[in-house]
C-alpha cells in the first residue's frame, strides 16, 4: 500500500528540482517565453517522442547522445527548430555551450512555428537571465505555452508503507494533436525516486498509451512531440506500483487538460469503445471517433448525431455490424443491435447530454471483449479561426 | 482515333435514357427530392459502393439481387435509409412494388440524414408523377442535391472511326467524404455504348480509383457512397479506350466539382506527390495532405504555410526526408531539399498564388518513382456552421 498527495508545486516537487520562466523577447509584450528544469544531481533520462519523420532538431540532438545523464533542459517557444536541417542542430550546439560550465549534458526542447531558424542571439541573452536557485514551476509552466489558455501542470507525494517516500511532478503544453497548429505537445517530469532508467522508460512507454496517446484527435503527429521523464534519486526510494499509479494519474491528468484546452474546444468528450475483436480495434474505433470531423462538428452544434457514430465506426475498417453494434451518450442508449429507439424523448434527454462540458459516448462493437477509451474535443469557429491565422 | 464532344444532357445524352426530378414533399419549399433515370432497353449494370460496413439499405437491397438488368433507378434526398434494418430494405421493396409493372429489376438509391425510415407513403405518391418520356436531366440533377449549392452533370458524345457513335453522360451529387454531414456522394452515369459488364465494371474500378477515390477529404467513407454504371448497348458500337478516355474525364470533372462544392469551400487545391517509394505511398501522402486539418485551415486564411504541409508529409508514415523533400506552390519552390528558400519575397509571390480559387501543391518526396494526384479544399467556418446545424 502506498498513499498519494496531490501538490501544487508541478515540476519542483520532487527533491533537488528547480524550474522558472523568463521573457527573452521571443512572444510579444514581455510574456514569458523560456523555462529551464535544474537538478542538483545528475538525472536519468526515459523519454517518448513524435513518430513524425521530419522530426525536429531537438530531437536529433538527444538522439546523437547516445547514453547519458543530464541535469538541465532549457525550453523555447514561439519557435519549433524544425525542418532547419544541419544548422538547426547546430544552433543547439551554439546556444547550450552558452551555459554555466557546471551543466551536464543540457537539453533543449522547442515549441512554435515549422521552418524558420532560431532566434539564437535571444535565446542565449535571455538564458543569462536564469537563477537556478528558483523554484518557479508555474512561471516556467506559463513560458511554455502557446495558444494554450491555461498552464498545465500537477505533482504528487508519494508515500510508501515504510515511511519513506518519493514525489512525481509535470508540467505540460498542448497540444499535438489537438492544437496541430503548434505543431507540438510536450511535457517535462520530475521524480526524485530512485528508478533506473531501464524501468522507468518501460512504465513510461506503457502510460503514454493510455494517455497522450489516447488524446490523439486528428492523427496528425506533429514534428516536436516530446515527453521527457527526469529522475535524480534523491529521495533514495521507489516502489514500481506507486510509481506507475502516479506516472499514469499525471499524464491522465494532463492528457484531458490538454484535450480540454483544445484550440477553440468547448467539451471534453470520452470515447468508451467496448465490445471489439481485440484492444487493437478498440483503439482504431476510439482514435477514429475522436478524429472525425463529423463526429466533431456535431458535438460542437450539440447534437445527439448518433448516425454519424454509427457511421464512422462503419467507416473505421474494423470488424463490426449492424445488427451488434449499440451506442450511448452517458446512460442513455440511442441505438441498440438493429433497434430504432432514438425518439422525441430521448432526442431530449440526449440533447441535455450534449450540452455538458464533459461527458461519454459509448460504443459497444457487440463482437468480442477488445476495448479502449479516447479523449477528444469538438471543433467549431474558433478553432478555424486560430489556425487560418496563426503563421502571420 | 475518336472525338469525343462535349454535351448539356447529362444521363439523357445516351440514347434511350429518360430521367427526370419532382417534388415529393421530402424537402421544404416544394423543392425537387425525387428523380429517376430510366431506360427503354434493358441495361448491364456496373457499381461501386462504399466499404463502410454500416452501408445502407438501399446497398443491401442491390446486393441481394445477384447478376440482374435493370431499366430504372428511383433516387430520393433528405433520407440515407441507413442504419434501418431489415424494416428499411423491407421498406425498398415496398415502394417498389407500387411501380409500373413494366419496369424491369428497379433499383432506389437514397442520401440524407441516418437511422430514420423513409417517408415510405410520401414516396410512393411522388412516383406517381414520374413522366417516363421525360428528358429533364437536370431536373434529376437538382432533385438529388442535398447541401449541394449547384448541380453537377457532363456528358460526351464519342465519334469512332468508322462513323458510329456513342455517348457517356452523368449526374452527381457531393460529396460523401468532401461533405461528410450529407454522409453521401452519388454518382449516376448512363451509355448506349456495347460494353460487357465485365469490361464495363473492371473500367470503372479503375478509373474510380484517380477520380472519386482520389477525392477524399478526411477518410470518413459515407454509409451510401454509390456510383452506378448503367449500360443500355442501343447505339451498338463500342471502343475500349475511347470509352475509357470519356468515363475518365466525366468522372474526373464530376470529383472536382464535388470538392469544389464542398461545403463551405472556398479553394480546389490539387496535391501532386511524386518521387516516393511507390504510388500506394504517393496515394498515403496525397491524402494526408487532403484531409489534413492543419493544412485545410492553412488554406483557408490563405497562408502559404509550408511547414504544415512537411509535418502532414513526415506524419504520414511513409519513406521520406527532411534532406530529400521538396515542395512547390504552383511554380514556386519553398523548400528544397533541406535548403530554407522561403524568405519575404516568396511569401509575397506564394500569398498571391493562396488567393486564387484552384491552385497545385506538389511534394517531391526525392526517394523513388511513385506518384499520385489528389483533390482537396479548405475548412472554414462555413463548413463548421453546415455541419454543426445539419440534423436539426
Amino acid at each position: 500500500m502506498y498513499k498519494l498527495t496531490q501538490k501544487d508545486t508541478g515540476v519542483c516537487t520532487a527533491n533537488g528540482f528547480f524550474a522558472d520562466g523568463i521573457s527573452a523577447g521571443l512572444k510579444a509584450n514581455n510574456e514569458k517565453d523560456m523555462a529551464f528544469i535544474f537538478s542538483e544531481n545528475e538525472c536519468e533520462v526515459a523519454s517518448v517522442f513524435t513518430t513524425n519523420k521530419m522530426y525536429a532538431a531537438p530531437i536529433k540532438h538527444f538522439r546523437a547522445k547516445g547514453d547519458f545523464k543530464t541535469n538541465f533542459v532549457l525550453i523555447n517557444a514561439k519557435n519549433a527548430n524544425a525542418m532547419t536541417g544541419k544548422a538547426g542542430v547546430s544552433d543547439i550546439d551554439d546556444i547550450l555551450e552558452t551555459l554555466p560550465t557546471n551543466l551536464v549534458n543540457p537539453l533543449m526542447s522547442s515549441t512554435g512555428v515549422i521552418g524558420v531558424r532560431l532566434a539564437k542571439e535571444k535565446i542565449i541573452k535571455g538564458s543569462k537571465l536564469f537563477d537556478l536557485s528558483k523554484k518557479e514551476s508555474n512561471a516556467a509552466a506559463n513560458a511554455i505555452m502557446t495558444t494554450d489558455t491555461f498552464s498545465k501542470e500537477i505533482a504528487f507525494k508519494v508515500e510508501l508503507e515504510d515511511g519513506s517516500s518519493f514525489s512525481i511532478g509535470a508540467m505540460a503544453k498542448g497540444a499535438g494533436m489537438i492544437n496541430p497548429a503548434m505543431a507540438t505537445m510536450l511535457c517535462f517530469i520530475t521524480t526524485d525516486a530512485k528508478v533506473t532508467k531501464q524501468e522507468m522508460q518501460d512504465i513510461l512507454d506503457e502510460v503514454t498509451i493510455t494517455t497522450f496517446n489516447a488524446a490523439s484527435v486528428d492523427g496528425d503527429t506533429s514534428t516536436n512531440d516530446t515527453v521527457l521523464l527526469l529522475a535524480n534519486a534523491s529521495s533514495g526510494t521507489y516502489d514500481k506500483n506507486a510509481f506507475k499509479d502516479a506516472l499514469h494519474k499525471i499524464m491522465l491528468f494532463l492528457a484531458r487538460e490538454m484535450v480540454r484546452d483544445g484550440e477553440g474546444a468547448t467539451k471534453l468528450v470520452t470515447y468508451e469503445v467496448t465490445g471489439a475483436k481485440d484492444d487493437k480495434e478498440a483503439e482504431v474505433v476510439a482514435k477514429a471517433l475522436s478524429d472525425s470531423l463529423l463526429v466533431k462538428t456535431a458535438l460542437y452544434g450539440e447534437d445527439p448525431n448518433w448516425g454519424r457514430i454509427a457511421s464512422t465506426v462503419g467507416a473505421s475498417g474494423v470488424d463490426c455490424s449492424e445488427e451488434s453494434l449499440s451506442i450511448s451518450f452517458n446512460e442513455h442508449c440511442v441505438y441498440n443491435k438493429g433497434e430504432l429507439i432514438f425518439d422525441d424523448a430521448m432526442e431530449e434527454k440526449t440533447s441535455k447530454v450534449m450540452k455538458l462540458d464533459t461527458f461519454t459516448i459509448a460504443c459497444d462493437l457487440g463482437i468480442s471483449n477488445g476495448k479502449f477509451t479516447s479523449f477528444g474535443c469538438d471543433l467549431g469557429h474558433e478553432y478555424v479561426k486560430i489556425n487560418a491565422d496563426y503563421r502571420t
